[in-house]
């Protein structure tokens, strides 16, 4: 049986839902998956370090049954009250770095760094930080390759719903031609509540109140959240290579409860759309902006939290995607995805040393 | 360079459509997806059978150039006045059988017989035809298992929209506990125009006129097309062994124009869904029915002649896939996507092989 041993750096909401699942159904996974997952380190700002590596790894029941807020590695065996993330990434021996850190949009740090050394140390990475992905996939891809090893986001678009891996691995023979996505799960909150005649303050004041709102929404309501998102998108699926000056960005702050409830009076729905189109000449056109979509068009239906991406392509005309935009568990399996899809990239480097040494055998 | 010969069973619509799309862009698929397509058979219930396995095979081009009720291979070199199905798929040397017969829903032949001969004489078989699939599945799978071969069935829900191999391949780890779908377009671009205003009759004549309905649209309205697709999916995706009998049918005819009307007028819209869902003691429960949608269901902004599927998951609630459910070069696609998941299944086998050469040479 295969086993994958993972260093989780950050054990915020998303990883530790991700050891959740591990301790809670690693057993029918590893009958489903074919593969096994032990956690032998884990790092946090304020947690500091737990680095297990002999046995079962890290026991996470004890650390799970403790409040999130309350987690002190320093006094347990194999702890450390410092994160000592560099040293983690580098020297403790994992197969799999699970990065979910927070997302800083102006330079990736310090998910950049994790990241950097993951692959350096020739570790598979898993992220769900948009930071290090939307500004700098190419190079960071290119390091993957150069050190053998994956480099795997699903969760950093519309956390697990499989929009990345759908583009990427569905679409074969076809010619994507843009995509247009109702990409924040917030802000398409608020417009809902809009059409319904709440005030704008009010309105974000319940998202916030459900837990769909941060306490800072300015990234959600001025759209710096679907930005990254749509340079992720356009970078992977187009192939293009935007910066944030690339893609203009409007929230959906320039709207008005009025305009909002006038234009769904009218059969018109408010969407915060963040899209890219390939032009004439191959370059590629971005932008976030709220735009009126009438009845019919492939976003126009979708409502609350719902994230959908539709991706325009040749012989199938316009192919949508929806599902959850955030969440912790939901987040938490994008990066169970990214390790299904290493174990199955590994897995015919696996199945080609099989046969070689059946021929050495034979 | 990997080729794949193809021996193409029917010659309607979506098959033609597969030999332009190869005829049309071969270099260039050959170029993205590593391998070449060659056609080296075809047959039709009207045109005869067409057999060059020399040189570049059959020459698609000057076929293609014929009108579709037009064309009569008997003149040709390689040709014969009669179809000859059952020679061509046992002897004809072929890698992949695109299998693009009629649908029968009664017992799936003789569509059936050219999946089972194909399977029987090692050859791949992907197919557009619902028949064979909604009744046999299990039995064919067992078939192909046994012959070392695969079944692809992509283009029998949905057409090219990758919803099965969705269900297949992005869902690793999740437990899918049901799902609904639109998956009949001409239904659902009746019940948009009976929103509309129209009466019954003039929404289905506009349809026809459109081309999304058949001149007898009986199995498009009673919800039958629907039905053999909900025992396709719920097969596949839910494991589900349901036979015609298991799945109760009702079609849109049953509602007035009126009662779409004052639903609208409501907030609510008509859709005909197809679901099933898995029952507390794991045996699954499936139909076919108008239903009346809230806004905010998953399905209730899907309009027009557009398909969506939702599945309903553990980890990720729901997640939802939409696209065309019909047309010919769409459904031409799903072919093309079965032969690409045939080349990435079979190319582990090729990547063990080749280890196995350079073993030997090493």
């Amino acid at each position: 049986m295969t086993r994958y041993d993972l260093a989780l750096i950050g054990f915020g909401g998303v990883n530790r839902a991700l050891a959740e699942l591990i301790a809670g159904r690693g057993d029918a996974l590893e009958a489903e998956l074919g593969f096994a997952l032990r956690v032998v380190a884990i790092t946090d700002l304020r947690a500091g370090s737990l680095v297990r590596t002999d046995g079962d790894g890290i026991d996470l029941a004890p650390l799970l049954a403790v409040a999130p807020g309350e987690l002190d590695f320093s006094a347990m065996d194999g702890g450390d009250a410092e994160p000592r993330n560099e040293w983690v990434i580098r020297e403790v021996p994992a197969d799999i770095v699970a990065e979910a850190t927070f997302t800083n949009p102006m330079d990736g740090e310090p998910a950049l760094s994790h990241v950097r050394w993951a692959i350096e140390a020739g570790k598979h990475v898993c992220t769900t930080n948009k930071g290090p992905v939307a500004l700098h996939c190419r190079s960071l891809r290119e390091l993957a390759r150069r050190h053998g090893v994956c480099f795997e986001f699903e969760g950093t678009v519309m956390s697990g719903t499989p929009v990345l891996r759908t583009a990427r691995r569905m679409f074969g023979g076809l010619a994507v031609t843009g995509f247009e996505g109702v990409l924040n799960g917030t802000s398409n909150y608020v417009l809902g509540r809009l059409e319904s005649g709440l005030s704008f303050a009010d309105a974000v004041a319940e998202a916030q109140a459900l837990g769909y709102a941060e306490a800072d929404p300015t990234a959600d309501i001025e759209g710096y959240d679907v930005q990254l998102k749509v340079m992720i998108l356009a970078n992977e699926v187009l192939g293009a290579g935007l910066t944030r000056a690339d893609v203009p960005c409007t929230g959906i702050s320039a709207l008005t409860a009025e305009d909002v409830r006038r234009a769904a009076a009218e059969g018109l729905r408010w969407k915060l759309v963040g899209s890219a189109a390939r032009r004439p000449d191959g370059t590629v056109e971005a932008r976030v902006a709220p735009v009126a979509l009438p009845d019919g068009h492939p976003l126009a239906g979708v409502t609350g939290p719902v994230n959908t991406v539709a991706f325009h392509t040749d012989l199938l005309g316009t192919v949508t995607v929806g599902g959850p935009g955030a969440g912790r568990v939901e987040t938490a399996y994008a990066l169970l995805s990214d390790v299904i899809g290493i174990h199955e990239q590994s897995g015919r480097a696996v199945a080609g040393a099989k046969s070689l040494q059946e021929a050495h055998r034979g």
